[in-house]
């Protein structure tokens, strides 16, 4: 395929993404920047070796029967049962280095579940924005960005993070055609970013998360590129291909 | 329920209206303001007394056998048996006045028969904005914003409309919580308002309608209050509540 045919689709939230036709050389890129996606950044960032999204809780508790380290959380708040919570923050000096970690999560692991088939899937957030849009554009892939939303609605922080990739990786030049929702995603991130936080507290789930405690995880998945990895999926599990 | 536990969604594509709960006290807007919307406001406005949506050609061919004058269109182009396309401009200075006419086109009709059960159905464009932004404010209800879409994903044109309403509904005082897709509605239409007309042709419908040479139908759907009408569902047809 000539490069001038690549595009940018948002999807908004999962079940958008369900109905549709699975792409051919396309790289679906999995946003869920207040939590999951932050979240697995950081533990990469903190050196562990795999990461195992599973959709459900009740998987998650099979994995901690077999000894894995898990992470979970459902409605903001942390599984009883997990190790930790969905919080980027609980992870950092930790002793997780060269461990593997489970995860499951209210919206962002349903979505990932979703995109199961794609030719390659990865995770996006604020915290390896440059990273992966670099990566990205080495490609030569159709690019769906796919927003995990909050129960299955539109989010306004994975739709500004979805803006902000799509300039990376239009600039300095644009090969890509732009869909509606991608454009709207872009010029949402240009009002947002020149105050990114104050923005994102706009956002019902930012408020929602701030009620529970987490501002200063807030703080930091709005903090651009913090964290050198690029999360890709390798058959059920995500690896950090940077090293 | 008080004024201030009022609440404005905005939906983004039917298929995400589908898998919602109807809320209670809501009037539910449906908007395809480039085609279906502006054709029925159109109708409205030229004197027909009745319109009745149905979402397939089969519902349509069989109203036609019956008598019906029908206005039928599918991917942008009239359907043969039909006595109209889905162009406003074919519906002005025609014989219309007092007469019933059925339609059904490739997105709007669809959206109006999935808000189905909702307490109140009325149509919103950019021909009818401030009449329909006068009466729902009027109304003290929730209010769910149904954008039409293309083939069910996100269109710009729709949801610029959104938010155009919802500039109109939160203006003076505002008394709604505004849902995260209405937020960023809000924020497109702001953005796009200053010069709607070339602002549109940032949609991809836009330009598809405009290679299929509807060009004077799109410059007629983006101007503002043309058409004093508001059409609200009835039983199983709309009726022009402004007389």
């Amino acid at each position: 395929m000539a490069p001038d045919n690549l595009n940018i689709e948002v999807i908004f939230t999962p079940s958008l993404y369900s109905a549709r036709q699975i792409k051919e050389n396309c790289a679906v890129i999995i946003v869920d920047v207040l939590r999951a996606g932050t979240t697995i950044c950081t533990a990469f960032n903190e050196g562990v070796e795999r990461i195992i999204p599973v959709a459900s809780v009740e998987e998650a508790v099979l994995m901690k029967q077999k000894g894995y380290l898990v992470a979970g959380e459902r409605n903001g708040e942390k599984l009883d049962f997990a190790d930790f919570g969905n919080s980027p923050s609980e992870l950092m000096s930790r002793d997780i280095a060269g461990k593997t970690l489970v995860i499951t999560t209210t919206n962002g692991t349903q979505a990932i579940e979703m995109a199961h088939g794609a030719e390659i899937i990865a995770t996006g957030t604020f915290t390896n924005l440059a990273y992966i849009a670099e990566w990205l554009t080495s490609l030569d892939m159709n690019i769906t960005i796919l927003c995990a939303g909050w129960r299955n609605t539109f989010s306004l922080e994975d739709t500004i993070f979805a803006g902000a990739l799509t300039e990376r990786l239009v600039q300095p030049q644009n090969r890509y055609v732009l869909y509606d929702s991608t454009i709207a995603s872009l010029e949402l991130w240009q009002q947002a970013k020149s105050g990114l936080f104050v923005y994102l507290q706009k956002s019902s789930h930012y408020r929602r998360l701030v009620k529970l405690g987490f501002q200063k995880d807030l703080d930091y998945a709005a903090d651009l590129n913090t964290t050198r990895v690029i999360p890709v999926m390798e058959n059920n599990y995500f690896k950090n291909i940077i090293k």
